[in-house]
């Protein structure tokens, strides 16, 4: 008979309350095939939003940080940048032009950035960024602006037979340069935003070449139809932390077995930040009312978790 | 340290001769941590064709055959059909109708067919039809003709470790309606040709739509685009039967590390079929000329298989 693993001080980092007691409970019923509540082994299928959910997105998305920096890092080899819009705004740090710019804008910078590049030139590139990079609030590098309780929820999830998978829109690309060595999601368990690739010839090899074609923004619905096209089974569990979430939340919450919704509410002002509607940042406004009428579970990160960063 | 699982009558169905040894050999050393052509395991990643790699495609697609029989069942709603092509045709088989059916018209087919339903509901379809059709030539059910010596080597893989994904031109929805059973291989892992979906409420519930519109054609260099979207690493192993998968065993093939080309050779015209070019099915030309060239796996069905169908 299968039974859940052992729960003490499996989530560490979450103070006592509700929405830990609720977790430990369903994964618990998930692994004990004598609950009324298991669930087969197959069928474990966690998925989890990134930005925001599994780390910090603010002030700025992590990955438009890398797209400036790797702006920066390929002026030397395009030196009409420095009078051309929408680059010279990114060289010079130009806070009030970049306010300004149009969704055309950004396509120029993610095409000059992430195009042209095979995908693991690109992990690459990202993966030199993210050993050096430093956030400019927390002062450490991105890869320690992870949430701890989220890891240690993942880890807790794979060892009682989840398969987690992040649903993202951030790009697919950029998660797998690191998503594998800091929540142990191996590629083929990223979903994300992604452009189109084509195969092409390099140095006689047959290589990939990423292009500034959009394939997939990876948000609110499409975000379901991603997990059907590359998951193939609905998820019985869904943490996000957005509206951008909520249709993802609304197709776990309709399948027909135990399942589990959690949103991460960034209310710690203190530790992290305190928002529900940022310019920059997805917001949270319906899915908050979705998730009080459902009970959901809304994680106060000020008050259900004991620290928001590793050490 | 790591050792590879026993290999004694690990492919039974396959007769003794150069293809079983360099199978046999490259999985032992994958799996052998002491030997120099050792892969980790998360790099263990094998993608296989699936018509006429792991099961027979002749004379027609099994998919097609699902295709006619599907229109055929929702006839009594659709009265219009007895009179109109491309739907006439199929109801009165009338095949000389069909020999001059235009992609537009296969297009309706599918879109009947295959579209305005839930991936759900399309499962049970499909899972129903294979329970219930039967092969016109083997006079047996279609998931007893699948490939025995395939299923073996599925089986060998994933005991060392592998990770089995089918990349094949067949619809997604389709064969995840039994892949897991017969093959072992979970939803997943499956990619195929796909069409676009929806999220629509139905019965007050979140539910994704089938729709007509197509979102990947899952053939040559697309195979290459899709592993590169669903797995995000390139595999080590990549077997197919036609030029269709050229591009993924090239790809394969230009990896850094160990990595094995297999083609399946159809040859045996007494217990299948003896086939490189055929009006309705993949052709094999240029992938055997590159697979002689570069000294690929070539498997004869007649010759390397002990039997090709379960019994
Ligand atoms: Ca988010
Ligand atoms: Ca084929």
């Amino acid at each position: 008979m299968e039974k859940a693993q052992k729960t003490a001080d499996a989530l560490p980092s979450w103070k006592d309350g509700e929405a830990k007691e609720r977790i430990l409970n369903f994964v618990k019923n998930a692994a004990d095939s004598a609950s009324k509540n298991y669930i087969p082994p197959a069928e474990r299928i966690a998925v989890f939003d990134n930005d925001g959910t599994l780390w910090n997105e603010a002030p700025m998305l992590f990955q438009v940080s890398f797209m400036f920096d790797r702006i920066k890092s390929l002026a030397a080899q395009n030196p009409d940048w420095k009078t051309q819009q929408p680059y010279k705004a990114v060289l010079e740090n130009d806070h009030e032009a970049m306010k300004k710019f149009t969704h055309q804008d950004f396509g120029k910078l993610m095409a000059a950035s992430h195009a042209g590049i095979s995908p693991e030139e690109f992990k690459a590139a990202a993966t030199q960024w993210f050993d050096t990079a430093q956030h400019p609030v927390y002062k450490r590098p991105y890869l320690k602006c992870v949430y701890q309780p989220q890891l240690e929820l993942l880890n807790y999830l794979r060892e009682n037979g989840f398969k987690n998978f992040i649903v993202s829109g951030g790009g697919v690309d950029f998660m797998r340069a690191f998503a594998e060595k800091t929540y142990g999601i191996p590629p083929e368990q990223i979903i994300g935003s992604s452009a189109k690739t084509t195969m092409e010839s390099k140095d006689g090899k047959p290589a990939l070449m990423k292009t500034p074609e959009l394939q997939s923004f990876d948000d609110r619905a499409e975000k379901v139809s991603n997990i059907n096209l590359h998951i193939g089974r609905r998820p019985v569990l869904a943490c996000g932390n957005s509206d951008g979430d909520l249709n993802m939340l609304q197709y776990t919450a309709a399948g027909t077995g135990p399942n589990l919704e959690i949103y991460i509410h960034h209310d710690d002002a203190e530790r992290e930040m305190a928002y529900e509607k940022h310019p920059l940042m997805g917001e949270l406004k319906e899915g908050l009312v979705e998730a009080k009428a459902k009970n959901w579970i809304i994680v106060s990160m000020k008050n259900d978790w004991k620290k928001v960063f590793p050490d």
